[in-house]
């Protein structure tokens, strides 16, 4: 049927068209049922809203919709009832506990790219895998599926080795330590980061205060082979797509399935064109671990599925109950990283990632894991990595020569004292991203805190508990105001109650 | 934070708004993030979209928003983050298969009428439900909560019955024989109808060729006190409605979870004010419910359900693999049942109707099964179920003199023939509904088809199968084109192989 076009500028996250609701209904046509609409050679499949407010032989087209068609106002489109997408059935048999095949998990992973699947139907997938679970074939055929809906790198030379922390850790910028150590060794290490999602800041958010991170596959991989590394945001070279889709349905729910969890991360190194991998899962309380029990199951899993994958896959199971460096922001995280690379900066995020870059060291070259770590020391105290992390910032398009005193940060600052005498018992991860996002952060980079205690640490009334920064007084002031919701630095007083 | 309202008339199926892209990620609000809306004194809920065609300080609101809040274009809306509401954390706990309390499932189907959860979260708790079940306790919490989403009636005469099927039987209109029967014996039946959702006519619209089906509560109060029964459609009385939105998120996933099942007629039977209650469990090949152990298994959960909410609940398990009546759709349905009460129609739907009538007599009014049934059937035989039958009629604003023949049926008409000879192995509901709503039924009334055989006959070549019905040549052939895809009549050679 010929419906004539009208176009709603309005993203619906979805593809979307609006019907006449009285012709939708002669047409046998539910709210959210399926349509194939098209125009010239070109086809979408949306589904379909009512309004009142489209005539009859009207269709409303949502952005989505009128971008993928490229058609204009009053030009004429045909609307064809769509078949059910067979991945549904596929959906419903994950929900009665049955095994997928490897091209059912490539179905669902198609449709959901293609815009086939509606958000209620991808919740019912993403709920399916946390009821009923994955087996490990599932897992790797789900991998692969994520894997073949992006891009990837094809690099020149090999090894390809790669380090990713499953996350969770304020200030935990190791990867960019561990980046130019391992390529100043001559290794190839592609790092693929992420921004922040409800953290205050990501490895690539750091990493654009150096230099650009959203860059072209092709420019990826120019900058690797010259240089041996990278440090560039994995959306841009939209390396594992449908991560991303799948991510908007998990987020609201708070749901990360582990074969979900799993496979995102391992789609995004196979990606990478990585052979050897380290993944570091920190564990403890306000980290994403608690237990090391549960970090030894996940590691099990990883390494199980690097076989698979055609990967060699360590994880490292690390502290992750505090914040890694004092400094917690875009533009604080970037200075201490540089501070760190001129031989000063932060001894905990050197420390981690000199025996990270040992551990790399030990699967690829073959040395006992303290010999690794005593190697990338060397190569960070003798400004090795310092030069090769120039020679990547300038190879990604920023400027190599910046000092870490040339580092803006938020002008409106404010220290915070402690009210109480006692013992610092614990400093929250959590809380931290939450006050440090409220001051701006991740978007604004010059946002953040410095820390001026740590755990265990005796203190006084009136003792610097931390600094806030932020680059207006409006958000410094709403910054201070979130302060009693979010508690920061955990006080135990030497005496807790005297009866 | 104000902006300035600008209006889209479309229904999104929930409460949605759109801001500019850029301003939203500045303000932190994530695509689907909640928004509280506030306009005057009053207050909606809603979720993020993103448009490019929204300036910076302006919003756009879609139609069930600006609705809700009486906006007109230009006026200032303000906007601020909702928390999340608290009813995801049930949900996720239902996902964890722990059992939820009575105020956690009530806060389920509140935030559902409240429009405060997404089409993913519900579809997250039909998921969870799906596949982690509910206890006996939970699924009474979740009849209360139905049930109190919407309307219920309060009748003056004592005691009230209703009798209700799970359906799936095409041509199965007991309820229009059983309501009047009893009523014409001074029993309180109100009785509200579904209209069809996958089938070729729901009670509701066979109903409907007799007399109006959408009254209000007061109006179908009045109904009932003076006749004893009714026949109206529950959506207009707006009964269960947390139930329709449920529906809406169950159709495309094809999820009928069984506590749903249960809580969604049981909620229904309630509003009716119903203390004993027959429940029809058609069984058999293409009916809703396979195997008799399976029906078993439903009738004690309905039978233990009933204890806990005060009704006395009697199942019957009843043949459904095929069809109950030879007419399929609305008018050709309401044309057989009133035949029937004149006397003559479908000996079936007669057998049937008088059989369950004996059951809900044995229930109140203590004779045997077999005495009811024959009470039942003089009531039908005698003209007396007819004369209720008019008098419920007339009460509900139709025309209680209509007589069979003036009951309009498709003009349009085309007989189709066997094209083997053989004996009929099985006539299918599911592909009778879909040819069905293929010639136009149940929204055009007079669409349909009557049935020339039955299972076990023994045909020719030749043999008349079954007529359609259409109102126009168009649907007619439209009707004729599906048949291939939906077989309607299975046939069975007497040789099936020479080898």
């Amino acid at each position: 049927m010929e419906f004539k076009a009208r176009v709603f500028d309005v993203e619906q996250g979805q593809n979307e068209v609006a019907l006449n609701e009285q012709q939708a209904k002669e047409l046998d046509l539910g709210l959210l049922d399926r349509v194939k609409v098209r125009f010239g050679k070109k086809e979408v499949v949306a589904l379909v809203d009512y309004s009142h407010s489209v005539s009859r032989g009207e269709i409303g087209l949502f952005r989505e919709v009128s971008d993928a068609l490229g058609v204009a106002k009053g030009q004429a489109v045909s609307v064809e009832s769509a078949r059910r997408p067979p991945s549904l059935d596929f959906i419903r048999r994950k929900l009665d506990g049955e095994i997928l095949s490897q091209p059912e998990v490539s179905a669902i992973i198609e449709d959901l790219m293609a815009e086939r699947l509606s958000p209620a139907e991808l919740a019912a997938f993403i709920v399916g895998v946390y009821t009923k679970g994955m087996s490990t074939e599932e897992t790797v055929s789900l991998t692969n599926a994520i894997y073949a809906s992006g891009g990837s790198l094809h690099l020149k030379k090999k090894p390809v080795v790669s380090e990713h922390s499953i996350g969770g850790v304020a200030g935990d910028r190791c990867s960019m330590l561990v980046v130019p150590i391992i390529a100043s060794l001559g290794l190839t290490i592609p790092k693929t980061c992420t921004r922040a999602i409800s953290s205050a800041a990501g490895s690539a958010d750091a990493m654009e205060v150096f230099a650009p991170v959203c860059l072209s596959i092709k420019d990826a991989e120019r900058v690797v082979d010259k240089t041996g590394g990278c440090l560039i945001w994995g959306g841009a070279v939209n390396m594992a797509a449908a991560d991303d889709k799948l991510i908007k349905i998990r987020n609201p729910l708070r749901l990360d399935p582990k074969p979900l969890l799993l496979s995102s991360i391992l789609a995004k190194k196979k990606a990478e064109g990585a052979q050897y991998v380290l993944l570091d899962i920190p564990i403890g309380r306000s980290a994403k671990v608690a237990t090391v029990e549960e970090a030894r199951d996940l590691a099990k899993d990883f390494e199980a599925l690097g076989r698979y994958l055609g990967m060699q896959i360590t994880c490292s199971i690390t502290d992750g109950s505090e914040p890694l460096m004092d400094t917690i922001g875009p533009a604080l995280e970037a200075r201490s990283v540089l501070q760190t690379l001129y031989g000063g900066g932060s001894p905990n995020l050197a420390a981690k990632a000199c025996v990270m870059s040992g551990v790399l060291l030990s699967m690829v070259r073959g040395f006992t894991r303290e010999e690794g770590a005593k190697i990338a020391k060397h190569q960070l105290e003798s400004g090795r990595a310092l030069e090769k992390f120039k020679e990547i910032v300038g190879a990604q398009g920023g400027k190599p020569d910046i000092k870490p005193e040339d580092i803006k940060i938020g002008k409106y600052v404010q220290l915070v004292k402690s009210k109480e005498d006692g013992k610092i018992a614990h400093v929250d991860n959590r809380n931290i991203s939450r006050i440090c996002r409220a001051l701006g952060a991740p978007t604004d980079k010059q946002a953040g805190l410095i820390l001026k205690v740590a755990k265990g640490q005796k203190i006084d009334v009136g003792a610097p508990l931390f600094e806030l920064y932020a680059s207006s007084r409006e958000k410094l002031d709403y910054g201070l105001e979130q302060l009693p919701r979010f508690n920061i630095v955990e006080i135990e007083r030497i005496i807790i109650d005297v009866v």
